[in-house]
C-alpha cells in the first residue's frame, strides 16, 4: 500500500493510473476506521482496479462550536486497517495542503442541504462539497462509495456530481451496525458505557417506525411522535431533529407516498448521533 | 471539425481522447466569435493535440436585468469561425443540458469577486464559476485559455482551479484590439456608430494612465481622477467603475507598490463596456 500526503502527488499518480487504463474506485473518509468504512472499501474494490482511501479531517465541515480538535484520529491504527482491507492508496493530506491560507472558493448546495444536519450545522455541507469536490479532482476516481448513515450527505454529493458534471459514478454502502443495533460511528468512542447503552434508543425508535410503517401508517407527525416517546426515554437523550422527508428533495412530508427518509440526529450527552432508515411501501 | 451538443458524448469524447494520450486544450466562450476568441484558439493549439471552444451563453452568469436574451448569436457564423481557425472540437449545449431543473449546487468565490464587476452584477462570477467548473468537467481540457479583457474572471477562474484542485493549466491571452484602440467585444456590436467613436474613451485612459504611471505617477486617486476626466468626455458615458487594484488580491491599492491591475466599466449608452491594463514598475 502507497501512503500519499501531499496533493500533486496524488492527481499526479491518478494521471499515471488513467494513462494505464486502471479504473479507480475512492472511498473519502475522515479516518479512525470501523467495519462500516470497511465495507466501503469492499464495495469500490469490486467496482475498480486501484482502491485510494481518503484519510483528512476536514476543518471547513466543522462548526466552531463542534469537535474539530478532539475528532478521534489514530493514523497507525487506520493505515494497518486500510492495508488488511487490500487498499492500493492511502491519501492522507494535512490540512494546510488542501487549504491555501487565502483560499476563496467554496462549493454550494441550496436545496438539499436546507434541513436536517444542514439546519443544526451551518456551513457543514458547504465544508462538505467543497472537499469532495477537491478530492474528486485530486484522486480522479471512475467510482466513489459513500456510507448510507450519513443519508443527507450522500444525497447532496450525488447532486454535487451531477450538477457539476463530475465523471465520478456515486455509490452507497449500507449502514453497518454493531451486535445490539447501534449504527457503527467514530463518535462513539465519546460515549460512556452508560451513555453507550441509552444510545440504543436511536435504532429503536426507527425499528419501531418501520414496524408502524408496515402495519399501515403513512401520518408523519405520528410517526415522529411514536419516536420521540422512545428517544425521550433515555434520560441522556437530547433531540436535535427527526424528521420524515422526501427521499429524493428531502423536503418534510405529512402523509408517506413515496419513498421517505426517516432521519434522527440525538445528543447522547456531548456527543452528536446520527441514524436513518429509508421507508417504502 | 466535430460539433457536440451533449455532455455526456463530450465527455465521453474527452475520456477517449484521455486514452489515446492527446493533451486536450479548451477556449470557453459565449460565441459570436470575434478575432480575440480567435487568438485565445491558436494559443490552445500550441498547447494541445486536441481543441475544444465551448460555447455556451451561460444563463446564471446574467443578472435580471441584464442582456441575455438579447446577447448576440450566430451559431453559423461561429462555427465556420472555428472550422477556419482549426478547432477540432465545438462544444455546444443548449441550457437545459447545461442546468437541471433542480439544479442547486454553486461553485462561489468570496473575496477576488467582493469589487469590480462582482460589486455590480451580483452572482456574476457564482455562475461563471459554477459553469466554468461544469465545463471542465465536462471537457477534461489539459489547459485552458481566457482572455485577460476579463481581468477578473481570469483571475478568479485561475483562483477556483487552484482551490479546487482542477488538474488544468490555466493560460490568458492578451486583449486583442481593434484598429484605433477599442477592446474586442462581442458587445461591440450593440454600438452605434456614435457610441462606437465614444467608446475609444476607456482605451485613451488606460493609455494616459500609463503614460502617467511611467512619468512616475503613484497615487491611485490621482490616477482614477486622471480618468475620469477623460471619460466624462464623451457624453454617452456613465461611469460603473473605475478601479485601481492590487493584481493577486483585487483589493483596492492608494499607492502603486506592486503590480496593479487598472479596470474600467463604463456605460456607453446601454451598453456596458469593460477594458483593463497591469500597470508593473
Amino acid at each position: 500500500m502507497k501512503i500519499i500526503h501531499f496533493g500533486k502527488e496524488m492527481q499526479q499518480t491518478a494521471h499515471a493510473l488513467h494513462g494505464q487504463g486502471k479504473r479507480i474506485g475512492c472511498v473519502p473518509t475522515m479516518g479512525f476506521l470501523h467495519a462500516g468504512h470497511l465495507s466501503l472499501v469492499k464495495l469500490a474494490r469490486e467496482r475498480s482496479d486501484v482502491v485510494i482511501l481518503t484519510l483528512f479531517v476536514n476543518p471547513t465541515q466543522f462548526g466552531p462550536q463542534e469537535d474539530l480538535a478532539k475528532y478521534p484520529r489514530n493514523f497507525e491504527r487506520d493505515a494497518a486497517l486500510c492495508r488488511e482491507a487490500g487498499v492500493d492508496i492511502l491519501f492522507a493530506p494535512e490540512a494546510p495542503e488542501m487549504y491555501a491560507a487565502d483560499a476563496s472558493i467554496y462549493v454550494v448546495e441550496e436545496k438539499l442541504s436546507r434541513g436536517l444536519c444542514g439546519a443544526s450545522r451551518l456551513g457543514h455541507f458547504r465544508g462538505v462539497c467543497t472537499v469532495v469536490a477537491k478530492l474528486f479532482n485530486l484522486c480522479m476516481p471512475h467510482v466513489a462509495v459513500f456510507g448510507e448513515k450519513d443519508a443527507q450527505q450522500f444525497r447532496i454529493i450525488r447532486r454535487m456530481t451531477r450538477d457539476l458534471n463530475f465523471p465520478v459514478e456515486i455509490v452507497s454502502g449500507p449502514t453497518l451496525r454493531e451486535a445490539d443495533g447501534l449504527a457503527m460511528s467514530s463518535r462513539n468512542t465519546y460515549l460512556s458505557a452508560d451513555e453507550r447503552q441509552q444510545a440504543l434508543v436511536l435504532k429503536r425508535a426507527l425499528d419501531e417506525t418501520a414496524r408502524l410503517f408496515r402495519a399501515g401508517w403513512r401520518d408523519a407527525t405520528a410517526l415522529k411522535t411514536a419516536m420521540q416517546k422512545i428517544i425521550t426515554q433515555a434520560p441522556a437523550a437530547k433531540i436535535d431533529y427527526i424528521e420524515i422527508v422526501d427521499d429524493e428533495t428531502l423536503e418534510p412530508v405529512q402523509t408517506l407516498r413515496k419513498p421517505a427518509l426517516v432521519a434522527l440526529a440525538v445528543f447522547i450527552g456531548k456527543t452528536r448521533l446520527i441514524d436513518n432508515i429509508v421507508l417504502k411501501a
